[in-house]
């Protein structure tokens, strides 16, 4: 009547029991069994059960005795043994694909990152590379690590979490993709695959280890060929009710406007993408690539609109003006409506942002009914293009501290 | 180490209990101190004291002798006392002000709503005609009611929650306006006074009561000279970082586009307001009511554009799909944005609906990244003018039984 607690069944007992011992070590360090037993108030034979199953699965190791000059025998100290556990993380995206793979300690044990044409090739050709950067990764990350804790894929698209595929992805042209299952099956093994928004895994990077972290109310905007939105809400990421939210490329911005990727016209993303940014300040580069099919990463193609801004060229750097503008037009919509802390732009408008951002930041304000765009600052990623898989990586390994048994 | 959880102090215990005492009696009925005791897990002298300050507070009474038919004295049946308790609710906005008053069963004991003209009046003149209809509310429920829990006062401004007090308001040209105060000195009392955006109030009333109750998120949409945007989320109001949230209706829609109150130009309000669209539909009476300073309803000028629509006015008609097709942009920008399950249309969009609610659901579904918007339904609110004052009420209600001490 007045709680909704039910008794849980036994096996979630055990999942939210092995969890707790392993964050316990996580967060606290080495510890003796008798330790855990009292921090966490389960009794010994219980701790002596959860600590074998954990060692079994090589997520702990007995590390060698305390000596507590007591009497009896000194009790074996218990470690997290993150460091055999490699957690990973892959973004997909028009022109390139990230792998990252973390130990459960956080650190950052390979990263590679392959140039792709996505948008022209032919599907099934992106998802081999996909997966051969998935095979790729397991090997290198194979020397030091015995287990693999699982697999994350950002992509840019609509996605269907629970299903682990694309919905929609516009700037790919694709449909109804079964991305998980097609990255599991290439591994011909039972690890497991989850498939998330790029922009939701950015903004999940940015929220655990970038530089606003644990920031309550935070946006990040992706920087690809796509602009996305992650949006964190209180410390929660914002999903909506079918898993679509954060489509902020395709907010209607421009009466008349130039045609999206998506088919639509006057979309905030076919105005402040990469792409039409190339085709204002570059457009030379842009139909030398285009009519090549040459496969070149984002890095590279911003890379000729900061070397002629740099030399002063006066159409880069009308067009970066213009691009800040419009920039800043689609982030008053989001201080308005969401009134975050910080709005964070990942990818490459880090590159351009010393010829745009004042630009940007004026008009977000100017647009914004709060005073001062209430409080709200904006500010550039350190993550840069990695941010997606580096997201990735860390949602792998946060899903062994909360489900340690699934490993 | 593990949990955060801290000993409460006393007050939070005492504050906590007699919120458990008292909903439990709300959603299950009248029952007996033993019962409460037993179903809560309070010992009986707790409980007993409890109850003794529920009773001197108003809020719960002696109902009578259980027969249980058992052996010794029949225990006394306790019940929520709600029907002496009147919560409040206000809603004060550019053309009208109204009052709602509800008991604690939820039960609308008084209702009155009074056209003002808050845009051209002295300020004085406004907090004047508001403090005059809460003191005419209290009088009117003090036959029924011996206890006034409280008073919510919704107005189309950004709104410092935390002080009571008005931050900006555009359409009716107030900045840092003490409103609570106000309202509270004019009780000479000391009745306990919030402040919140008329949006967020008609969102809640939306979510506690409307056809739509208990969607986890939803979107209500103000339609008064204002448009206003109250945002649920996983069922939690949304705030943003300083409660500056939801400001839909300055959403930059149309470049080069028309004036808005904020003096901004091509905010969505300037375009689907019930003021822009006199100004389209039927000038000549947007004229005269301007011109004389006559205070005139929003209910009365919508009136109007009612009447003549169904007349077959070409103009009209064709200011009304001008206004269904905007309505639907920004509609669709909020759809990309969070995937509501549900959009509710408030104020006059009602009355206006059948010549431009499909109208706005088309553009809405085809500016919509997501398939079929995500599955995101078009509605129209059941609230009308009274959505925000309803919520209004309905919160203050809900304050007692979050701290029935505070009464």
């Amino acid at each position: 009547v007045i709680s909704n607690l039910q008794p849980a069944d036994q096996l979630t007992v055990r999942r939210n029991n092995l969890a707790l011992v392993l964050r316990l070590l996580h967060d606290e360090g080495p510890r003796s069994r008798a330790s855990v037993a009292n921090e966490t108030g389960l009794n010994k034979a219980t701790v002596s059960r959860l600590v074998a199953e954990l060692i079994d699965r090589g997520l702990v190791r007995e590390l060698g005795l305390v000596n507590e000059r007591r009497r009896g025998r000194p009790p074996t100290l218990l470690e997290l043994d993150g460091r055999h556990v490699a957690a990973l993380g892959l973004e997909l995206n028009v022109d390139f694909i990230t792998a990252i793979a973390i130990d459960l300690g956080g650190r950052v044990i390979f990263q590679r990152t392959r140039a792709i044409d996505a948008a022209t090739a032919p599907r099934h050709q992106t998802l081999r590379a996909l997966a051969s950067m998935v095979r790729q990764t397991v090997e290198a990350v194979s020397t030091s690590c015995n287990t693999i804790a699982g697999i994350t894929v950002a992509v840019p698209a609509l996605v269907d979490v629970d299903a682990g595929a694309i919905t929609f992805a516009p700037n790919l042209h694709w449909s109804n993709v079964d991305v998980g299952s097609r990255v599991a099956s290439a591994l011909g093994s039972t690890v497991n695959v989850s498939v998330d928004n790029d922009a939701n895994l950015g903004a999940f990077a940015e929220y655990r280890v970038g530089k606003h972290a644990g920031t309550a109310n935070l946006i990040y905007i992706t920087g690809q060929t796509g602009v996305g939105g992650g949006i964190v809400v209180d410390g929660r990421l914002l999903r909506g009710a079918s898993g679509f939210s954060g489509e902020v490329g395709h907010m209607h911005v421009m009466e008349g406007g130039p045609q999206c990727g998506c088919g639509r016209f006057g979309c905030w993303e076919a105005l402040v993408g990469l792409r039409p940014l190339l085709r204002e300040a570059v457009p030379d580069v842009l139909a030398m690539v285009d009519a090549a099919h040459t496969r070149v990463g984002p890095e590279e193609k911003v890379a000729h609109v900061v070397r002629r801004a740099e030399a002063g060229d006066t159409r880069v750097l009308a067009a970066l003006q213009r691009h800040g503008r419009w920039l800043g037009t689609g982030l008053a919509t989001l201080v308005n409506v969401f009134n975050p802390e910080v709005v964070i732009l990942g990818g490459f408008f880090r590159d351009v942002a010393p010829w745009m951002l004042d630009e940007a930041e004026e008009t977000m304000r100017a647009l914004s009914i709060a005073p001062d765009a209430g409080g709200c600052q904006l500010s550039v990623s350190t993550l840069g293009f990695s941010a997606a898989a580096l997201g990735a990586a860390i949602h792998t390994a946060e899903r062994v501290f909360a489900d340690p048994g699934g490993v």
